[in-house]
């Protein structure tokens, strides 16, 4: 493959020719300023040149060689094809002259007043298979690379797909791989494979080319012909924007560590607004301090009370002795701004928004006046606009919501008060192990980035659920998952998937990059896992620090009810995961278990009458066997194998292995009268996943995993 | 639009063809073969000829007009092009010379010894969008007809969808919008759209031709150009097949209605195998027939015992007295052929059988000999391999399992008995309203048509849901069920969706016709509602016999929390279908009732402080406006409004309206603490579908129920 950097002069021809179009006022560059942006990055194009009067093309035609394509030049036709100027296929100096006459004629009368700079004569390019490259500056993620398969086909399917730029690589192939109809690209029906080399190496030009020049918002390759021997595009389309995109305040990862670990285990909190009357947010958040258990300093700041539930109030934060970490706010917007700046003063490092009345109601200037302040003093904020924050280990209740305490592995995180409300119910019900609960409201300061690089090093968490509405720095987000999945699994609940429609555009990579699928390539390049739906995303959030990672793609289930047999398979081929082809010493040994007219093979049936100890050696078997990676067990409900034997005796197996050094994912189905409730919950206490009524959900929950091991790179 | 019916003549024509290829042996028809049969049926294609000799094909090419294309034609040689056997564009005589020479080298290198009949000279075909048309025979539902856009990229996607064949005009209309790429007909980017009405027509032609002549195993037309003025097939390919199709035992729906009735209404059940013996599953039956409430005769049968549970036990179901409307059967596999000879001869017209041993474990010869003489005797039979059944309204248990009472409106049967205690448990602790649980198992003689040919005219059952792996005769189960959705929703969970790769096929549109793909479009097509998985089937059965049906598109979300407005909305396009575009006075008229910074439009975001009087006012008005077909509340749990009175009050306005004759489905999502559960029992009680810690799932119940009003009609 070829170097992909361009050398220092290329990047200057780059810039000369983007100034000049800026100079001019031009956003839209011409076809030859394309194609020498084009050349100077690699990018291969038709040998062509302009021609300004007939003559001219064709004696470019007779230079280049018969058949010749030409095309309409015009900084103000960007559908040469609509206008009608456009000819293919031309294969000689008459058919040249012809349509040299009536391109130019058709521009004409399309836009008329146009300015017509000539009519470019060009190499036909080679057959191959049509495919779109290009790039698009996204609110969200900046500068990202579009793969797809060309032809007002796939513009009709969408079937295209997305990278940050610039792309490494891996990435540029893995788009390749991306597309659903990637097997075109293999060669189909006796036809030849493409250059994947050179189409993938194209990709990264193209990548890299919007990603060195902040000035190039689009770039269109439209369309790229790949064929066994090579790529070319046959025609490149790059629009530029004049504004320089919004800068925003970094902090280092160090600086969010530090204000984050004095957010998450501090050791002194003020209250500005607690209260003793009943029915007051400061009421509520300071009681649930107490009551949580928070065994660090509780500071109540009221300037007309002198002790609050027992602890001495201050008049100002100013007053509170020591150095508090966090002061949560519970007092009404109006007078956020003035407090905070006694924060500031004070030096906390930490204020935690609770009141609503900012951006969300319309109050944007007060919203922005408290960033101002903040930022001036240097505080990091947390909402406005939340029910507040759960920290377990630390027995921390910052909320005006009720306490929760079962500690556990999973950090949740809610762009939403609703959202937060279900997480701890569902939580509770459930009685999943939760690290925190974060409520991020309006973000106007602190957001996803921030919590993921803290929860990423927090060694209570061990995996990280996030309800969000849109993402402030998408680029920030994905480096902080990139540094988080390999060692922890990322949920993502993104609402408003289908409320953007296609942005309006100048190109076809733009139209196609409608939001929702730019975030599901984005997020899935980053490693992470991206919930369906809100329940889904509590369900893995409960499941996946229960399940251990597996090790490889085989896929066992066992099963004593043939239809849920059935289930379970259609569930793991949805999944993304694989049933295992077991081999015939595999088979014979799981068939000395099961009776004769039990069905081994992948499910293995053991059918519905039988004892306990057929589940247990079937079980024990299928995680003894190094080359099984992970349990599937649909369990039936009968009078010989009662829930709770069948729920005792998994645990027992799978602990037993665990003892000896073996730990496989292990989820079940449980069919069955209302008993498997009861025997699910001790599955799952014991680290079984298992749910009743459902073969969908512990396969949906072991695919979730499953797609976090490889994003982790666990799978060998 | 032209006649469809071909008149006598042209049938005759189609039957010479395929005699004389039968005759010979074929089973492929050769391209002039194909020609004539779409001649006859009124199918466009191409003028033609078979040139035998080089001097022929000029002589022919000549008269149909340049340019042309030239095919082999052997009956040996099915994929021309692989064989080198195809050339298009040709100009001249020259050329046709040229391409004649080369057709057959190429055919003779490629199938030596291949019988070469001569080459084709064709018609060029007019420029247009490339579609395929074709017909299969299934082996669930027989004769289909498919359709989808032609070439690689499509075959590589499958996008193509299937109707039973003869499809209507509305069938062939439906499949043109069908598939994804639906728009490409209608003309994009500048294009024009096809001829619509000449596509449907030529698809209802192929699938009539197909229908009427059962030895034509596959159609396939592939490409068939369309265009704005019309439609051509450029290639006509049949196969046939010699085997006659298997001829099904068939009643009439009296027949099967009276039966049924018996079974599912009887007076008197004799219990074959009733035991006193605790464990025994004879034991069981007895004991849930009696503990259940059955108010009829039951009668034990049990050769060494005077009676059971204190009921006068007979020696053999001979002695029974009266006229037992179901023998069920708790006995042995081997003891039920002498005893169902019995019962045949008792009259006994129903014979439900539990035990297990036949088919299931590889005992065909049994299962056949029990078929053998149930239908020498006329007695129908569930099973075998069941757990029984249960008619809540007849207060009858006949299972071995635990008895059920909760009187409603669904009717569940499941194909495997795991999934029937699934059902049982699920049914149990979400206290679903049921009419009847059907064990289906091995369905040696009873199946899903006859099923829902009963509770289609059952004034208890509300609505069907199925289980099943199968239907041993698809076209009857699709008649059955366009009898019965017009009245009530039929939910089908089709298992082994993903088990079963494209068969083995001899066309294109043979290896399009993945069964999975084939149910789908088949079961949509008969208005049957297909559920994703267990869970959803018994979710929906659950559900929607609790909401009345919509009577119109308008769905307005009206939400406390702007977070669950977000999921909801996103689920709504998710499930098909569409947030009303609510009009200026409606909106004026929320406004009224809600906080100046809360959003009217849809989502109705109502804000999360508000009182029970909010939601109250909102939902009413949400209830009233004729405008409005269905309401999706989101519920955040506060201080202000708590869970119950948010449930009460809901409830409350929706009788209120109900009384004023005014229901349209009401589905909420109730994101809070675990008094959300609570809330949602009391809801779902007062025929409101709700659920908590869940976006997704109130609006997929409403979607299904969509799904079912469209196939009904109701909608307007």
């Amino acid at each position: 493959m070829p170097q992909t950097q361009p050398h220092t002069g290329s990047a200057q021809a780059v810039r000369a020719v983007l100034d000049a179009a800026l100079a001019e006022g031009r956003t839209a560059l011409t076809a030859p300023e394309g194609k020498a942006i084009a050349d100077a990055y690699g990018i291969p194009t038709p040998a062509e040149a302009l021609a300004e009067a007939c003559d001219d093309a064709v004696r470019i035609a007779d230079r280049i060689g018969f058949p010749v394509a030409m095309k309409i030049v015009s900084p103000d036709i960007l559908h040469k094809t609509d206008a009608g100027g456009v000819r293919i296929g031309l294969n000689s100096a008459a058919e040249v002259r012809g349509a040299f006459t009536s391109i130019v004629s058709n521009a004409k009368a399309y836009a008329p007043g146009a300015r017509i700079d000539g009519v470019q004569v060009q190499q036909m390019v080679p057959a191959g298979t049509e495919v779109l490259v290009g790039t698009v500056t996204d609110p969200t993620f900046g500068k990202i690379v579009a793969f797809g398969l060309g032809g007002v086909l796939v513009e009709v399917i969408k079937d295209v797909t997305f990278r940050l730029a610039p792309a490494t690589e891996d990435d540029a192939l893995s788009m390749l791989d991306g597309i659903r109809a990637a097997e075109v690209l293999r060669g189909v029906r006796g036809g030849a494979a493409v250059d994947r080399a050179a189409l993938a190496d194209l990709v990264v030009r193209v990548s890299r080319l919007a990603s060195d020049f902040p000035e190039i918002a689009e770039v269109d390759l439209n369309p790229v012909f790949a064929s066994a021997s090579g790529v070319m595009a046959a025609d490149v389309r790059i629009l530029l924007t004049a504004q320089a995109p919004p800068v925003r305040r970094k902090f280092t990862r160090e600086q969010i560590l530090a204000s984050m670990r004095r957010l998450m285990e501090p050791s002194s909190i003020a209250v500005i607004g607690a209260s003793n009357e009943q029915g007051k947010i400061g009421n509520s958040v300071m009681r649930n301090l107490i009551d949580g258990g928070f065994s660090g300093e509780i500071h109540p700041v009221n300037p007309k009370a002198d002790d609050i539930l027992g602890r001495k109030a201050y008049r100002s934060v100013t007053d509170v002795p020591g150095e508090p970490d966090v002061a949560v706010f519970a007092i009404p917007a109006k007078f956020v701004p003035a407090a905070l700046e006694e924060v500031g003063r004070k030096g906390i490092p930490n204020a935690v928004l609770i009141p609503s009345g900012f951006a969300e109601t319309g109050e944007q200037a007060l919203q922005d006046e408290i960033v101002a302040i903040a930022e001036e003093h240097g505080v990091r904020m947390l909402g406005p606009n939340i029910y507040g924050y759960y920290a377990t280990w630390q027995d921390l209740c910052a909320t005006f919501c009720t306490p929760y305490d079962v500690k556990g592995g999973v950090a949740l995180t809610s762009q939403s008060g609703g959202i937060g409300m279900a997480i701890l119910g569902f939580a509770r019900t459930t009685k999943t192990g939760v690290s925190a609960i974060v409520g991020l409201g309006n973000k106007s300061d602190l957001d996803e980035d921030d919590l993921l690089t803290w929860f990423g090093e927090d060694p209570h968490t061990e995996c990280i659920a996030m309800h969000l509405e849109d993402l402030k720095d998408g680029r920030a987000f994905v480096e902080a998952a990139r540094q988080t999945v390999p060692r922890k699994p990322v949920v993502v609940l993104k609402a408003g998937r289908t409320a953007a429609g296609a942005r309006a555009a100048g190109s076809h990579t733009g139209a196609l990059a409608g939001d929702d699928a730019v975030y599901d390539d984005i997020l899935r390049q980053a490693g992470v896992i991206r919930a369906p739906g809100l329940n889904d995303m509590l369900e893995y959030a409960r499941a996946l620090p229960v399940l251990p990672a597996p090790k490889g793609d085989n896929v066992v289930v066992i099963t004593g009810a043939g239809g849920s047999g059935v289930l379970l398979s259609d569930a793991i081929v949805d999944n993304g995961m694989r049933l295992m082809a077991i081999p015939d010493d595999l088979d014979a040994a799981f068939r000395r278990f099961i009776p004769p007219f039990g069905a081994a093979g992948n499910p293995v049936d053991i059918t519905g009458g039988e004892p306990p100890s057929t589940y247990e050696k079937t079980i024990r078997l299928g995680l003894e066997d190094p080359r099984i990676h992970a349990l599937v067990l649909g369990y039936w409900h009968t009078i010989v194998t009662p829930p709770m034997v069948f729920a005792e005796l998994t645990a027992r197996v799978v602990a037993e292995l665990r003892e000896r050094g073996i730990e496989k994912p292990v989820v079940a189905s449980l069919a069955g009268d209302t008993e498997v409730e009861e025997a699910c919950a001790y599955l799952f206490q014991h680290g079984v996943v298992a749910y009743p009524y459902t073969t969908e959900r512990p396969v949906e929950v072991l695919g979730a995993k499953y797609r976090w091991a490889g994003a982790a790179g666990l799978l060998t």
